[in-house]
């Protein structure tokens, strides 16, 4: 059954998320705060108190909780007949089925790059997408230490901040506005955004190693590899899987490929990479990546292949671009082992 | 010969140099603005013009210049009788003779993380190092995007913001003040920094190899690399040295471990490390990494590992938990295949 709002209501809804974000931004703040010594005056007692009872992990696996809980009572408050799917409440459930129908759906993570906020390491966010048909139809993406949004609604675009809580608004991509072009003999000449993982297994079949292989052909020279060295200009990991595709978006990357990640590490920038003109679709090279189609992205299948916006050029269209680039990096990257139910 | 200099005038340097980073910031700003349609009403035609006959990579390279001939400027005529190396005049040159003598000098990367800066990518910063008898004594890290400085004055204390230009001023390492202690079981739970660098012939004996080796050692499960398996808890690339540095000296990453890179690209961050208590030595593991002396860093050795910060536990000293993680690092680590004459 599908599902459908009036433009004023999702209008509504993407300002209402925007100012959800940043509220719930602050939160992450206050506890950046608590753990630096520059807890505010009201109430210090108990601050004190508590980093007494609790150690870094304690604060942030709580500021973790506080979030998502105050997202969910906000949400809950405004749209109470949407459904709402948080990473916090998903993950202490048993299920890991794919849960998002074609209902009203709010999908977060309360905080994206958990590790790099215990280590105060500004590479971290809040992440809000709203669901509609199965589709991320809005995005928001706040990362508190740089007081940054990224955000998109579908149907008008993508910015990073908003004109209204910061002095301006700039469209995405933010790189050579009107959109670049892409590399001619790329992945020669992009920055490749990757991440290592949780899975370390020292065997061939293992996570790892399937990234590993995959990250080496992409970086060495052009002849390398048996000729899948890809010579990116430059390979970035910054430990959060929702600004690698943030920064798709605004063309600070050319390339992200991930696997294992979760749709609310990916609905929002889902959203904001395509109202940018980003192209997403599977990590996994098919059986002729030369040829193949290139699908939709299926949301919950973990695993994700994004190229930034990109301009024409004389001998092609920015989408035909795109989906060289896609086929490029396909012949150079191995099948991840990440499946999940239900997806 | 020493110099010497009294404590007067290495604070006026250090303010001196404070101010001075700010400022050749903005001139980096100035170009991101340039570059994302946010140019100053001023000369909107010479702009509008040059954007026109340059392309993003002209306007990166002239931006570089730029900063670096007003650094020199500014520094000239404050002080006169000093020395000074430039990453962009020196790399003008033919010599890659190490320059530093015991005389005051001043040395200068006026952009880090280029290739982030064209890319709009935030990880880049203004680095300035003052240094008297060849060890730097005032660094400066200013990171525009986030309008953060890292900072130090030897003997003084290392700090990020300075409470002048911005509200507060907070002592690093900013996680977990007092000192927080290093895993028991590093580098596994340790935050692993880490670049890929230029170099990517597809050799064993290449640098790509080297360091992939490296990495893989750190990052696999403990009992894999037939033992060598470091499991550290994240691998992290931002693309800049001098960043890597300042992040290790805030005590946001564990490890870092790299080379290749120059004195001008680490002068600063290895003065804010050695101020906020890190430590810093080769990224040579030497014949016997169990026993071999730990010897003080060559600030132009071009091979650099930096453990962060860290307080005394029941059973160690901060000190000898980073030596601790030096030799496990160093066990795990290849040695790389970087030079230079007279460093």
């Amino acid at each position: 059954m599908a599902f459908s709002l009036s433009d004023a209501e999702l209008q509504e809804i993407y300002s209402f998320a925007l100012d959800l974000g940043r509220r719930a931004g602050r939160i992450l703040m206050d506890g950046v705060e608590r753990r630096t010594g520059e807890a505010s005056g009201r109430d210090e007692k108990r601050d004190v108190a508590g980093e007494e009872k609790m150690n870094a992990v304690d604060i942030v696996t709580q500021t973790d909780l506080d979030v998502e809980a105050f997202v969910l009572k906000e949400i809950t408050e405004r749209f109470p007949s949407h459904k709402f799917i948080g990473e916090e409440t998903y993950s202490s459930g048993s299920s890991r089925e794919y849960l998002i129908t074609d209902e009203p759906t709010w999908c977060v993570d309360p905080l994206d790059g958990t590790v790099n906020y215990t280590h105060l390491f500004p590479m971290f966010c809040v992440s809000i997408a709203f669901i509609l048909n199965g589709i991320p139809v809005v995005g928001i993406i706040y990362q508190p230490v740089l007081d940054t949004t990224y955000s998109a609604l579908v149907g008008y675009g993508a910015w990073q901040d908003d004109g209204h809580h910061t002095k301006s608004r700039k469209s995405l991509p933010l790189v050579n506005n009107p959109k670049q072009v892409l590399p001619p003999n790329a992945p020669k000449g992009c920055i490749f955004s990757c991440e290592w993982g949780k899975d370390r297994r020292d065997t061939e079949g293992g996570n790892m190693w399937r990234k590993v292989n995959s990250f080496v052909n992409m970086a060495a020279e052009i002849g390398g590899r048996g000729g899948k060295g890809g010579m990116v200009h430059g390979v970035r990991s910054l430990g959060s899987a929702t600004l690698d595709l943030a920064y798709v978006a605004a063309g600070s990357f050319d390339i992200w490929w991930e696997g294992g990640c979760w749709e609310w590490d990916v609905a929002a920038g889902i959203c904001i990479l395509r109202e940018a003109g980003g192209l997403i679709t599977t990590a996994h090279p098919p059986p002729n990546p030369e040829t193949d189609p290139i699908e939709e992205v299926r949301l919950g299948s973990r695993l994700y292949l994004a190229i930034r916006p990109a301009g024409d050029s004389d001998t092609e269209t920015g989408q035909q671009a795109q989906e060289r680039v896609v086929r490029e990096t396909w012949k150079r990257v191995q099948k991840l082992d990440y499946s999940r139910p239900g997806a």
